[in-house]
């Protein structure tokens, strides 16, 4: 069977994520189509609109055949452990090739700036680190030490945010299993975080900020989703009462953070750079969760990495075990969420032929990132009403999504 | 000025507390009454129905005319903890007389146990360790080392529990400063746990029942009241939404039980005898605080015991600061709350005749109590809307309540 991943967060799923599914199965000629997918909390230090195993759900039925959940761990850092996490862990699994999206939609241009890298790796080191000592976020100073470096035309342009992600791929794959083949589509919405829907592809960003403004799926979401995924975030919301967003989870870290003191809150994995004392004087004003990020955040800390962070201490993600976890290479296991018939059958194979240990059931197994797995489930789910929240937490211990029937 | 203190919680404030302030202003002959105060969580490791300041302002308008502030540290402890914090406080802040409600109403009985404890102490040590070791609760062997040594008939029976307290206080007095007068009125209402309320004079258990049942005032709870009582306590929900008791704080329990492991938890007050195990198992299930409760007592854990640990685990006092602090003898300072006018001259007078650092705001002293006292006020208020709890928070900082007159 050729195998096919793509590293997702589904959140939530639409047109824009279909079309790539679609596109990917044609371009790898992929039998079997394999989603890593972050599980309750994302990349960018966000709780998931909705939960993973909806989330798993909504991919099945459109377009995946085998969802694996990329551990909490690796799902809530910077785009460089982020993708060792889900490449590893697809290519452990067994995939053929990785597709992922981008503006440029050309691998070339992606090899291009992975070759020039690895010819100006000491420049760029070098630049880097003396845009860092000036004081500028991780983020502006690769950008700056990218520049400096001077790509050929032909090359990606990695001082563009949207490359960046992609080029991390390629780099993780050229470096870790270069058999592997890379694959780039070009993203149909030109824009990653428009703020606005112009049509039925829009960006996630936009489809969640409509959504949670109209507390509702308007008629322009729903057009921008592909079939069964609007039922499946409707029948979320009147289930557990809500779709979660940060603001929701304000008053537990509100509470958390003032109930600690500076040295234990210096314990939780990226708490850096003094922040613990900054956080405790917002915290003693802030009133919203957008009103703390604005009193904290410094030209050094950026939102996402001060949203990650808190990430960390909503869930308790401790500086030793994140040290520890991340050690971990490739990831230990290979949890699945969900599967169809295609993807049972590939399953059966990937047992056989690879030697990763794929999980259905955390408890089929005793490790710290399955623990750290538990403790987020309980943050996420702690919004729900009591008994929710239990039956909820108990999901985590149950089998996974299956359809018996491709989608 | 002649001046008498009471230990009290005020849960709220209730005719037999007026009553008991009226006897014992009468029975010492004081000109001023002094009270020292749980704050927002109370000896039997609950929240107060109110917060400190509304229960402190209710006190000086019937019968109290300086409130003072029992050390959170303190009065979330086991009566001999609770009475050393009260009792050397007032001593220290020069009272002349301490005076507490019992059933006995006789304090020669009192003094009688007392000399008789005095005579079996090596006895009573003997019985109370042989049942602990049979695994009986503290209470429990406590209860059966009293009577096996057989008090005189004419001694107060300390194998009944609503005596214990009373005679808690009379050993710290007569072991701290015998020159202080003890003195004991009887109760009006003879039962300390009545659940039910039968007349103008009620137990507290029973008022906050049915309070908390009927959501409101009934008019049978408002006659067990004296002027203005019902006034602040429905202002107190008409503003911030709630009386406080546990079940609301339950999410955040739960919460913050499921996102750390068993090596964090047992670093907290109280958390012995493996209770962190337990404590996980339980939240996995439960969906209200009574039936987490149920799941995890024992024979030896006893309720409240239990929901003094909750409380310290909910407020975040650690191991290592809670003996730091409970070694400090007398408590360091004495925390204003309130007073009136007789109040204030004898703060006057006790500011140069006595060595208590007298505080009114928190901010004069660094101290760890202080801080445990801040984060025991962001515990309480975090079941606030987020605009309050961040300006009852402040309210921590601010001036006492001061009454201009006298009532």
């Amino acid at each position: 069977m050729r195998s096919c991943g793509v590293v997702v967060e589904y959140n939530p799923f639409h047109n824009g994520h279909y079309y790539h599914l679609e596109q990917a199965r044609e371009h790898s000629g992929a039998d079997v189509m394999i989603a890593i997918m972050s599980g309750h909390f994302l990349q960018r230090g966000e709780p998931a609109i909705m939960d993973k195993w909806h989330r798993a759900e909504a991919a099945l039925k459109n377009g995946a055949d085998l969802v694996l959940e990329l551990p909490f761990l690796y799902a809530v850092q910077h785009s460089d452990y982020f993708s060792q996490g889900a490449v590893q862990t697809l290519i452990e699994a067994g995939v053929d090739a990785i597709c992922f999206g981008s503006e440029s939609g050309d691998i070339d241009a992606f090899m291009k700036a992975y070759s020039h890298m690895n010819d100006y790796q000491e420049e760029y080191n070098t630049a880097l680190r003396t845009h860092l000592n000036e004081g500028h976020s991780f983020p502006e100073s690769s950008r700056l030490a990218y520049e400096s470096i001077q790509f050929p035309s032909e090359a990606v342009d990695l001082s563009q945010p949207n490359n960046i992600l992609g080029y991390s791929y390629v780099k993780q794959i050229m470096s870790y299993a270069p058999s592997v083949t890379p694959l780039t589509i070009h993203r149909k919405s030109s824009h990653y975080h428009d703020e606005h829907i112009t049509g039925p592809i829009a960006s996630a960003t936009s489809i969640r900020r409509q959504m949670i403004e109209a507390g509702a799926l308007t008629k322009e979401t729903k057009q921008t989703m592909p079939a069964e995924v609007p039922d499946l975030l409707d029948d979320y919301k009147n289930t557990y009462g809500c779709w979660h967003q940060w603001e929701a989870y304000f008053h537990l870290l509100q509470y958390k953070v003032l109930t600690m003191d500076e040295e234990t809150l210096r314990c939780f994995h990226g708490m850096d750079e003094g922040l613990e004392y900054r956080l405790k004087r917002a915290m003693k004003k802030a009133v919203t969760f957008e009103d703390f990020m604005n009193r904290v955040k410094t030209k050094r800390y950026t939102w996402t990495r001060l949203q990650r962070t808190m990430t960390h201490l909503l869930v308790g993600t401790d500086k030793d075990e994140a040290r520890r976890g991340l050690r971990e290479t490739p990831p230990p296991y290979a949890r699945i969420l969900g599967m169809n018939e295609t993807g049972r059958k590939y399953l059966k194979w990937a047992k056989k032929e690879t030697e990763t240990s794929f999980i259905t059931q955390p408890q089929a197994m005793q490790h710290p990132l399955l623990d750290l797995e538990s403790r987020a489930a309980a943050a996420y789910y702690s919004l729900l009403p009591a008994a929710d929240r239990v039956s909820r937490l108990n999901r985590e211990y149950e089998a996974p999504v299956i359809l018996s029937t491709n989608m």
